[in-house]
């Protein structure tokens, strides 16, 4: 690290007051980060020790085909977010409808921990209805691709920026948070996002978005751009990544490695298409990074119970293969594989399930097991066989395997019948 | 790129009979790579746009917690991969069980377009039965990482090596492809992983594989080690990632971009815990990098069709959110949303639904609905209303969907009774 400036300090500098006088305040940002004999870029960005959570299922996750949340459903589900611990708690934008302006005003009431937020356009009509909502801040968003400046609101990026830092300065008179992202803006010219985000900066916004609007975007491209926005603001950066092409997940990881420091998730990773970052992968992606820091902040034990009430409310199954809290996420079945977990679980596993207060399973009814599995199983039933006599009951149980789906049930006659048998 | 020498030239050179003399035999690869006036090694070394998958639902997918295959249901599916093209179909070790490796033989004699794989562990006893399966070649695979050499096999890295040569040379003599893989390729030493891939590839194995076992590589981590061992080995470079936290289909495209050229992947991505790269996700991905090249090998067309299939099999439901064949990869919902994808689909798709038998669905029975995803409904109907009033009649449509779920017939008849009341 470079002894004089790092990069969390600067941005630390720049949010302090104004008579707070660092010995580094002249130093200019970029041109340290450009000496070639500096800290490696790579460790002197990364916020993956250091990120913060806005949690959307109650605004991106609502955009989801099955999700009609009532109010009490609403309640629920931020309380329970806000219980898990995460940092924001992001809602539908109270133009939405008559209901949606008054479920956020109820969810402000609440007085959760988390800060609330609500997810607006970029336009004074709707800056004017969230302001008075009681949120702690605002996200504001613009499509800034070529794409939506022709199919969306038609509108050039002058005009873009002349409204931006109207609505801005608005919300910050309400000293209330504001966050200003581009949309779909890994299709955007580079130039005109950075000038962009350059001009929200230097009004003072607390945070600027990239969002993947189309979820295109790739882990390398998703690094390039969050380390080149990264210097050129010195406000936060989030990031919000939709799960069309399954990188939804790394691409927050990545971008926390190039700078970001707050990541958009939802539940399940619900939202429009087939969603978003979902909180329950984004948690065991981050655990396997910083377990320390994961679990000193988030109570990753309740993240099956928040999924199963937010899969119940929009109706969905928990996918077969989701992370975590798939059925058989911590499933071991092959024979080498079970072997090694029973001696050390690290062997197979780079998460704990007790972290989630799920458990372990090794699966030894079927013909790939191995006898060792077997032998695990033999001392669980308190019979005693060497490992020779392992080995062939072993084979009688990979022999009737080949011919149909054994369940524990058949195991457990096979082995007592044979050792019955000695 | 460099004139004189590229790197997949470079590597079909190395696969030449030996009479074929070309110019460039003296040039030491890694001394060119090392060139630092060389092209970009970004784009020097992608594989993105050429690179081959290696199917292994009936391999890594025989190891899912669900999975039991019968004989007939193998076939099934090993003829559906076939036709959805795959390059390689990964079948279990003939040792697993005597069915396994009657099942393998069947398999051989089918006279499939795609090359059949089997799967062992490193051991003599294990390929001298690999080999008279009639397989087209044979993947060996190690545990490296402390953790395996620890607590499951228990061997140093020199007899791992002796015994990889042993293996190696046998099934070579027999004149059928070789691949030698790691096992916790991420956990491993990267001195020893690097001096066994080196001494492997001498021998002249066709392909090396990284495995991340345990699901716990990031992508650049997967960027740096396949870049990494490309510099070190001539042969293709194969990879294989787990799921646990999320990365899978990231790791995989980012390993190609490093210079990977084959990919692991299973149907739904089946396997141990919860699963490798997924053949629908992948497809999705790489879709989204080079639509041409996908479309010219992989029928992704049938990718439904093969997903339910080994769905069935093994029982299981399509994940709600999965990549182009949940149920709502292609509904559209928020009110911007719908406006835009109306005016033109590439503005919220990355992908086209029509390339996978898909159809686009705009959702507008909700409270998030906008007046253009209404209007176009009005012009569906055949009726005839001005934009004021189909936005007069968007707020109605809002109003009741505040109250409760709405579905289409609700707006029609919402619309219908408007329009006759005009």
């Amino acid at each position: 690290m470079c002894s004089s400036c790092d990069s969390n300090t600067f941005k630390e500098i720049n949010h302090k007051p104004a008579d707070y006088k660092p010995i580094t305040e002249n130093i200019q940002h970029n041109q340290i980060k450009t000496n070639p004999y500096g800290p490696n870029p790579a460790d002197f960005l990364s916020n993956v020790s250091n990120f913060q959570l806005i949690e959307s299922t109650l605004r991106e996750g609502e955009q989801f085909a099955n999700a009609f949340f009532s109010t009490e459903t609403k309640i629920q589900i931020a309380k329970a977010l806000d219980d898990f611990g995460v940092d924001y708690i992001e809602l539908t934008s109270p133009v939405a409808s008559e209901q949606s302006r008054k479920d956020c005003e109820a969810i402000c009431k609440l007085g959760l921990k988390a800060k609330i937020l609500t997810h607006i356009r970029c336009h004074m009509d709707d800056a004017k209805v969230a302001v008075e909502t009681g949120v702690d801040g605002v996200d504001v968003v613009i499509g800034t691709s070529q794409f939506l400046r022709k199919y969306s609101h038609g509108k050039d990026m002058n005009y873009i920026a002349q409204n931006a830092i109207e609505v801005i300065n608005f919300v910050k008179s309400k000293g209330i948070e504001i966050r200003f992202s581009s949309e779909d803006s890994f299709r955007s010219d580079l130039v005109d996002l950075l000038n962009i985000y350059r001009t929200v900066d230097k009004i003072g916004v607390n945070r600027v978005g990239i969002a993947d609007t189309v979820g295109c975007a790739n882990p390398r491209q998703v690094y390039e751009l969050v380390r080149t926005l990264n210097s050129v603001v010195n406000c936060d950066i989030e990031c919000h990544f939709h799960n069309d092409t399954g990188c939804a997940i790394a691409n927050a990881y990545t971008a926390l490695e190039a700078g970001a420091k707050l990541i958009d998730a939802s539940v399940l990773g619900i939202g429009e298409r087939n969603g978003i970052t979902p909180l329950g992968g984004l948690m065991a992606r981050m655990i396997a990074a910083d377990r320390d820091y994961v679990l000193s902040k988030y109570k990753v034990h309740k993240i099956r119970d928040i999924e199963n009430l937010v899969a119940e409310a929009v109706q969905v199954n928990i996918p077969f293969n989701n992370p975590i809290t798939g059925f058989c996420a911590f499933t071991h079945k092959a024979g080498i594989h079970a072997k090694a977990i029973l001696a050390n679980p690290s062997t197979y596993e780079i998460l704990s399930p007790s972290d989630f207060g799920l458990t372990r399973y090794i699966h030894f009814a079927n013909r790939l097991t191995g006898w060792n599995a077997i032998k695990s199983r033999v001392d669980q039933l308190n019979l005693h066989l060497t490992d020779e006599q392992c080995k062939e009951v072993t084979n009688k149980i990979k022999k009737i395997g080949d011919v149909r789906q054994l369940n524990i049930d058949d195991v457990d006659s096979i082995i007592k019948e044979f050792h019955s048998d000695l």
